[in-house]
């Protein structure tokens, strides 16, 4: 503690001196830990991710059949060279020294369409986390048609300007049609198991069943994720906001920057879901005219008109900028990677929060070679990627939680995670997923989107229940009448002893009995041992009816 | 899925006509989720919070006791008017626009030095809030010095260009000597309980007994916070990088970017506990020469010289630049908030995480008016600053699950919250805490964090287990005793029918027995009746004397 009379004030010039801008660059270096560099296993796994989810979206965008490659060089134990290579449209030379050196440039943020990346600072916070730990330059390769030039940069972020400052730069001539490829030098960690690299690809092979991708990791082992569909995923159309998710600073500036000459074309123009009927509504709600310059309006007018935007009723917003996995391709992947007993998949219908929608999907794979003393695994995704960090703060985690899943024959104690030879994987679909950090580990809790896990996980549940139920109880009854068939003659002895009846009259009699109160179980009983031996049962989706396969 | 005829390849012109930068007050305004706003009780409280922090540092630095007002005024159940003024030093004028219409401009990002702010997002980030959701102006009002204007700014964030749009500007004459004051309108909720703005200043108030605080809350309540210490906390130094704390990439720049001529003088005058002699080593061991220019050096050598930076046996840095609450403030604090029966602290000494230096306490209250059924209660600050969100996020929530309390006397099952009539308040106090999110809502996990917060609480729980095995012994034996005191006629009565001996000397030689074996738990009785009554008994620090208040 200062006594009294050190109490020297300063004033306000003096501490002025140390004021400054800090570049987006810096602030993110100095917090790396936000965009997922918080440790160095960690650091491997969100280098790779960014990387094939850029590449992902990029030929996606471009509709064109994902083919790509990683290669994880160890250089010593703390230091990989990462290698991703691509068959994507390209990127123009132009943009490439912005869209690798320099945070926040990208196309998707003023979007509403669904994407993997969304910020623009994902493959370029890589290339910062490179620079940081080993000092090195970011080498791209870039072509963009088969007769233009490839074109080389090697290239630092300075990270005061946040912008590239490039070391050396070609073009070059090759065979190759387009594509990129990126190599990096990082400090990190190399670690199989639930949250590395291998399981990461493994997962996103899962959910992006278009894609065929070659991958090389450190322990120099080639795995190869074949093409399972030659589908690329519906494209996704961008949308415009929506009246009910957007904000009145929003619609201020709107206001304000719009080349609508009049309210009435504004609000039919820069929104989904305003027909001229609901925009003329609102629009006379406000005490405005339809004829209104929307630049002039006053604050006290833009807010009665944000006022009655919230308050008519629009119906939610389209639906075609999702595209979701599909109840059959979701089942198909989850039975290729997974060996079950029994599977189910549920695409939920879509629905919005916030006037953005999104759209839920749940797939469910029980037995077989699962344990049945663990906790059940889960398997999340959002906009296809998969997220291996972060479980319990997840809204996915939440919702099955929230679920009660004693119901549908697993044990769960208080609101902990049920217990069972269970994977449970989910799809969120959105054009803005709401994630807890840059990092884009977990989902937000927000109450419309655990609510639709919920349903769609009570739906798997619930078959998942029926299930049990019917082999659980043909498997029992089963083992019942078993027994007392094998006691028969025991049983026909005894009584013959006490009614002088003749034995054998009675063992026919009570293996007739049997045999006319159990047919059903008896022929459950045969289907359960041909599923023993085949080991895969397959419901399919809301037919529900049941295929061994 | 698409078929594959709707293959329309897209080329990369086409595709990248979308691609902009981002400014950084857009990326936040879209994330707001990310810096506390996720819902409108805590939007409230991140307000508040902002407000507050910075008024705080302003006038530590400054060297002026804190004197401020905050004035909650509801506007509707969800809008409200946040006024917070305050003694501090002021802005001056040429930086106000900056300071509140930018994002990430600020004094404290590029020093090591302890404060509450310091990426010179806070709030900026409420003014942003604060136009997106009522489309309103923050108003500032600043004065620097008794001779000089006071001076009156009204403006809004440009979000594209991350700068301040000014709607007014005036200068005025006042008699009030320097301070700020901010007005800002906020679409909000007011709660009270543990979550809110009352009990967020209240905390504050405990942390920063020199501050005296007004506050207006929306039902129209003042509460007054008084001054409880007129000693401004030890003005904390600002220190220089450790070695150890230094990535290869910020000393490859630093290595770019220093005015020093040489090497040896670099290492010297740009880290902090590298003399001449351990400089001369490092530069030696990297294969350098101690007057090589900095600027010259190829990367192999600068990593070279990161690497014999690395190994060299360097003291940890100094730790004059942390200013911790001190054990007896800590006490006081906690004593004057909470009614309890029991109180202890401790400061631990300062240590240091990746060169970054940090310092943890921890203030324990038990019993009184604490609930024994409940979990003990947690107070968590980081550099005098409350945390109210994310609590099982939390490092200090770690390192008190990873205590034993079952050692101290309380109930505790598996690795949960020990249950029992505790509050356990944990402060850190660091030159960067390490968060989760920019909201700063919890600590990350260290090692070396969550190993000094164990410590710290160990300790405490020791004291207590003293406290406690002391207590309830004496309370058992005690009820014992008067057990037995009651019995003694009875068992006279018995005995002198068995004996014959007379029964008041019977009764006579037990109770001399009674006293006799027992004086000293009667003796400690007395001392429990007597706590009994005044409630309070104060374990003081490490020479563990006890006195009853």
């Amino acid at each position: 503690m200062t006594k009294k009379e050190d109490f020297k004030e300063k004033d306000a010039e003096e501490l002025s001196k140390e004021l400054r801008q800090v570049s987006v660059s810096a602030f993110f270096e100095r917090n790396r830990h936000l965009l997922g560099y918080d440790n160095l296993s960690k650091a491997l796994l969100t280098v790779v991710k960014e990387g094939v989810d850029n590449f992902l979206d990029a030929s996606e965008e471009a509709r064109i059949l994902p083919d790509g490659e990683v290669k994880i060089k160890a250089i010593s134990d703390t230091r990989f060279l990462i290698t991703i290579e691509d068959n994507g449209p390209g990127i123009p030379k132009e943009h490439l020294p912005r869209v690798f050196g320099s945070l926040l440039y990208g196309s998707k943020f003023h979007r509403l369409k669904m994407s993997r990346g969304i910020q623009g600072i994902g493959i370029s916070a890589a290339v910062l986390y490179s620079q940081l730990t080993t000092g090195k330059a970011v080498k791209v390769w870039s072509k963009t048609a088969k007769d233009k030039k490839m074109h080389f940069y090697e290239m630092y972020i300075d990270v005061h300007k946040n912008q590239a400052e490039v070391k050396k730069e070609e073009a070059i001539d090759t065979n190759k049609p387009h594509g990129v490829k990126i190599e990096l030098e990082i400090e990190a960690k190399y670690q199989k198991g639930k949250q590395g690299v291998d399981e990461y690809l493994r997962q996103t092979s899962i959910t992006n069943p278009h894609l065929k991708l070659i991958y090389t990791n450190p322990d120099n082992e080639k795995i190869i994720f074949p093409r399972a569909s030659n589908n690329l995923p519906k494209e996704p159309k961008e949308i415009k906001p929506h009246p009910h998710g957007t904000e009145l600073g929003v619609l201020i500036r709107m206001l304000k920057e719009t080349k609508s000459r009049n309210l009435q074309s504004f609000l039919t123009s820069e929104f989904c879901r305003i027909g001229s009927g609901t925009a003329k509504e609102m629009i006379i709600k406000s005490q405005l005219n339809p004829n209104d310059k929307p630049q002039n309006l006053m604050h006290d007018q833009a807010e009665k008109l944000y006022k009655s935007m919230q308050e008519a009723k629009v119906i939610a917003p389209p639906t075609d900028c999702l595209s979701p996995i599909g109840e059959d391709d979701f089942l198909k992947s989850v039975q290729t990677e997974i060996k079950a007993e029994f599977y189910t998949a549920i695409t939920r219908s879509p629905t919005s929060y916030r006037g953005y929608p999104f759209q839920v999907e749940a797939s469910l794979a029980y037995g077989g070679e699962l344990n049945p003393e663990d906790s059940i695994k889960i398997m999340r995704f959002a906009n296809r990627v998969p997220l291996l960090y972060q479980q319990s703060a997840c809204a996915t985690t939440e919702g099955i939680k929230e679920t009660n899943w004693r119901a549908y024959g697993l044990q769960q104690s208080g609101g902990n995670l049920p217990i069972g030879p269970v994977i449970l994987a989910i799809h969120i679909a959105s054009v803005w997923v709401p994630f807890t950090s840059e990092a884009k580990e977990a989902i937000a809790h927000y109450p419309e989107i655990i609510k639709e896990i919920k349903l769609a996980v009570q739906e798997c549940g619930r078959r998942l229940g029926i299930y049990i139920r019917k082999n659980v109880k043909a498997r029992e009854q089963r083992e019942k009448a078993n027994l007392f068939e094998k006691y028969i003659p025991e049983l026909a002895n005894s009584l013959s002893e006490i009614t002088k009846e003749n034995k054998n009259k009675l063992i026919e009699a009570l293996n007739k009995r049997l045999k006319k109160d159990l047919p059903l179980l008896l022929e459950e009983g045969r289907i359960d041992e041909k599923k023993e031996v085949e080991g895969v049962v397959v419901e399919r989706n809301k037919n529900e009816k049941q295929s061994t396969l």
